[in-house]
C-alpha cells in the first residue's frame, strides 16, 4: 500500500465536513490561503517551496475502490456520499508564489480556488507537503548565506522524519543551494546530485585503518573521500599521505578526506597542514556532524580550512524551529469574503495578491499585502499556476528553482542576508484590505 | 513510485561500502547495535518504538529491477556488484528491547548480527525507522504522563515532516497512550481508533454559526463535536445550547463541543457553566491548539473542566527536541569486538545485554549495561525476535505495546514519572564491558 500517495492521507474530520457539506448542499466556489502567521526567532525570513508537489498532488488525487471499500467498512459514511467521493477530483484553480520565492508572515504564497469539497478536502495533505519543504528550504537557505562558496551537503536522512521527509528534505535543501545529497532516492526522483563517504563501520571492519583506506579507494577509484576520524585524525592523515603514492601508482588518486568529529577547525587546521606537506594539496577537506548556520558561520570566522560540509540532522529536522506557524484557511465562500475571529488567530479575508518593493539595486524594501485587483506599486509575487485543475505550463526544473533563490537571496535586505535576529521585514496591510476585513466582520451574521 | 519501501532510502556510502567490501572479499558476520548517546533537557527518558516496521522493512528488503536498472545508469557501480545487490536480502539475526520499552543512553535497543553487506546496507533505513518512532513515542508518553486521566488524540499530520512522518506519529502516540489519531490512514494501516470534529471553514462558509452546527450534526449524527471559537467562543456556546432541542427532537444528541484558542481553561470554565445551565451536562469539552505536556499540566492544574485534548504539532515534531543523538554503529566482525574512540563519540563495543533492577514494588531502580552472557541481577531487556531473516513470534499488536508502555510507566522512579528535569537514571557499565572496551583499545593494530 503506498503511503505518500493515498487519499486517506487526511484528517478525518475532512471526510465528515466533506459528508456535510454533501448533506447540506453546499457546492459553490470556496478561496483557501496557504500562509504563515508569524516568524519565530530564528527567522526572519522564509523560502516558499513544496509548490510542484502539491501540484502534482492535485494532478492526481482521487480514491481508489479498496480505499472506498475501506471507507465504506467504517461504517461512518453513507453510501451515496461515498460516491461522490469516488468521483473527487480536483477540478480548481491555482495560484501561488513560485517555488523559491522569499516570503513572510500573512503573505499567502497558494490560494486554491474550487468546489469547496475539493478546496477542503486537499488542506491536509496540501499543508503537511507545503509545510515541511518550506521549513527546510528556509533552514537550508541560512547555511548557505553563512557558508555562501562552499559545497553544502544534505547528509539528513537518517534522522529525518521517515522517508518522505528525508526525500523531501533532500529537495528543500538542494532547491535552496545546497550541492546535492546523500539520499540516493532523491537522487532517482528529482536528479539531485549524489554525494558520499564512508562510514566509520567500514574503517572498524578492517584490521588496519591503511587497509580500509585502500580498499575503498580500489573500490571506488572516482571518488576518494576517505573517513579519517574513528581513530586519531591527525595519525589517519599521515596514513593517507603515506598511502597517496601507492594508489597513484594504480592511478587513483584522493579526492579528499572526511572529518566528522572533534574541534572540526582545529583539526582542519592540522590535517591541510599534513595532507599539504605531503603532497596532497589538492584533496579537499569535507567536515561533518552536528553542523547548523551557526556552525558554518563559526568556522568559516575562524578559517578553517574546510572545502565542504556535510549538513545533516539539524537541517532536516529544522532542528531550532521544528515546525512553521502556518495555516490553510478559507477567504471567501459564495463570492463572500470570510475571516475567522478567534483569539490570536483572526485572518485576513479575500483574495490576496502581494506586491514587493525593491529599490533601484533591486534589495527589497517592503511588501504589501492587498486584495487581487487593488494594483499597489512593486512587484506581484502571485501568479496562476494551475486552471480547472490542470498546470498552466511544465513543472519548474530544480535549476529554475535554485535560480530563484539565488536571486531573491542576494536582494535580501543587508540584516536579513547577515541572519540578524529580531530585525523585522516591513509588510504592510493595504488600506483595501483593512476596509475589507471591517466589512467582514461588521456583516457577518454569526 | 512508492517512497517509503524502496531500498533507494538510503545514503549512497552504503552502497559504496558495500562495492568495498565486495572488492574486498569481506562477507564476515558484523554485529551493528542501535543506541541513544545522550538525553537532551526535557527528557529523562525515552520509549522504545518502531521495531515492528522495522522487523517489516528488513524482511521485505530488495532492489527492484529498474531501481538496479537505474543505479547501473548512474556509472558509479559495476556490472558484478550490482548483480549481488540484485540477490541482496536480509537474512540476520535481530534482538531487540520490546516496542514500549522504557530505555536510556548507551543502553541497546536493537542488534543486527549479520553478514557485513547486509547489516551495513540496513543503516539508514533502519535508524529513520527507529529515531522517528520512539522521538515521538517518548513525547507522547509525556503527554499521558500529564494528562492521565484524560483523552488524548493525535492531531498533527498537517505539520508532520511528510506523510509518512504523521503516519508513524499517529502509531507512536497511540502505543504510547493516545486514544487515538485524526490521521485517516493511521486507522486503515494500523486500526487505530480514528476521531474528528470539524474546522473553522465550515463554520464560516455558512452565513450562519447555527446553521452550520446544525448542518454538521444532521451530516453526522453519531458523532456531533462542535467547534465553537470561530467568532466568540460563549456565544457560540448559547447557541448551541438553543440547537440542543431541536436536534434532540431529530434523535441527535450534541455529544461535545471543542475549543482551539484563547485561553483555554479560562474558555473551558465559562463553557462548561453554559452547557450545565442548558441541560448539556453530558457535552464534552474538547480542547486543542498549540498543545504539549507543559501546557496540559498547566491546564489540569487549573483544574480546566476539559474532558480530551487534541494534540497536534508539538508531539508530531517533538518540537523541544526534534531528534535524538542515536547511533547505529559496529560492534563486532569476523568474531572481534570492535568500538570507534572518535573524540565524544567513542562506543561501547560488543553484543550487550541491559539488565533492570527494581524495587520489591517493581518500581525501576538502576540499569546494568553489560556483554550477552555476562549474567547480572534484575531482568534482562534484549530478546531475540528476528533469526535468518526471519520473525521468531507473530508481530505484536498495538494492544500488547500499549499495555508495555502502561506497565513500564507505572514502575518509572517518581521523578521520572513528575516528568522532573535533570534527575538522571542511574545506567551502569558492568565491569566485563569496561574491560572489553580496554582490551580493544590495547589490541587494536590502527
Amino acid at each position: 500500500m503506498r503511503i505518500e500517495s493515498s487519499a486517506l492521507v487526511t484528517d478525518l474530520y475532512q471526510l465528515t465536513m466533506l459528508q456535510g457539506y454533501h448533506a447540506a448542499g453546499m457546492a459553490d466556489t470556496a478561496v483557501f490561503e496557504f500562509f504563515v502567521r508569524r516568524l519565530r526567532p530564528g527567522r526572519g525570513f522564509l523560502i516558499a517551496a513544496g509548490l510542484e508537489p502539491v501540484l502534482a498532488f492535485l494532478e492526481d488525487l482521487h480514491f481508489t475502490a479498496d480505499e472506498l471499500d475501506w471507507l465504506a467498512g467504517t461504517g461512518r459514511f453513507s453510501g451515496e456520499f461515498l460516491a461522490t467521493l469516488a468521483s473527487l477530483r480536483f477540478t480548481g484553480d491555482v495560484h501561488a508564489m513560485p517555488e523559491g520565492t522569499v516570503f513572510f508572515p500573512n503573505e499567502p504564497i497558494l490560494r486554491v480556488t474550487a468546489p469547496i469539497s475539493e478546496a477542503q478536502f486537499v488542506e491536509t495533505r496540501l499543508m503537511n507537503l507545503l509545510h515541511v519543504q518550506t521549513l527546510i528550504a528556509s533552514k537550508a537557505a541560512r547555511c548557505v548565506l553563512a557558508a555562501p562558496d562552499r559545497l553544502l551537503v544534505d547528509f539528513g536522512l537518517r534522522r529525518a522524519h521517515g522517508a518522505e521527509a528525508g526525500v523531501l528534505a533532500a529537495r528543500a535543501s538542494y532547491l535552496a543551494g545546497f550541492s546535492g545529497t546523500s539520499t540516493v532516492l532523491a537522487g532517482r526522483l528529482f536528479g539531485i546530485p549524489l554525494f558520499g563517504t564512508m562510514a566509520h563501520s567500514f574503517v572498524e571492519a578492517h584490521a588496519d585503518e591503511t587497509l580500509a583506506f585502500e580498499h575503498f579507494a580500489r573500490a571506488q577509484p572516482g571518488n576518494v573521500v576517505l573517513l579519517i576520524d574513528t581513530y586519531d585524525t591527525e595519525a589517519a592523515a599521515h596514513k593517507v599521505v603515506a598511502l597517496a603514492p601507492r594508489l597513484a601508482a594504480a592511478g587513483i588518486r584522493i579526492k579528499g578526506v572526511r572529518i566528522d568529529s572533534g574541534d572540526l577547525a582545529e583539526h582542519a587546521r592540522r590535517v591541510r597542514g599534513i595532507l599539504d606537506a605531503g603532497g596532497l594539496g589538492d584533496a579537499i577537506i569535507f567536515a561533518s556532524g552536528d553542523l547548523d548556520e551557526y556552525a558554518l558561520r563559526d568556522l568559516l570566522a575562524r578559517h578553517a580550512p574546510v572545502d565542504g560540509f556535510g549538513v545533516g540532522t539539524r537541517v532536516d529536522t529544522s532542528s531550532d524551529v521544528p515546525y512553521l506557524d502556518c495555516a490553510y484557511k478559507l477567504q471567501e465562500y459564495a463570492g463572500r469574503a470570510r475571516r475567522k475571529r478567534s483569539e490570536g488567530k483572526a485572518t485576513w479575508p479575500g483574495r490576496k495578491q502581494v506586491y514587493r518593493i525593491a529599490d533601484d539595486a533591486g534589495r527589497m524594501l517592503r511588501d504589501v499585502v492587498t486584495l487581487e485587483g487593488d494594483r499597489q506599486p512593486g512587484e506581484p509575487l502571485i501568479e496562476p499556476v494551475m486552471r480547472n485543475g490542470r498546470r498552466l505550463r511544465p513543472p519548474a526544473t530544480l535549476d529554475a528553482i535554485r535560480a530563484r533563490v539565488r536571486d531573491n537571496l542576494a536582494r535580501l535586505p543587508a540584516p536579513l542576508a547577515a541572519l540578524q535576529d529580531g530585525w523585522e521585514y516591513p509588510v504592510q496591510i493595504a488600506p483595501a484590505l483593512e476596509a475589507l476585513a471591517s466589512e467582514v466582520d461588521r456583516s457577518s451574521a454569526v
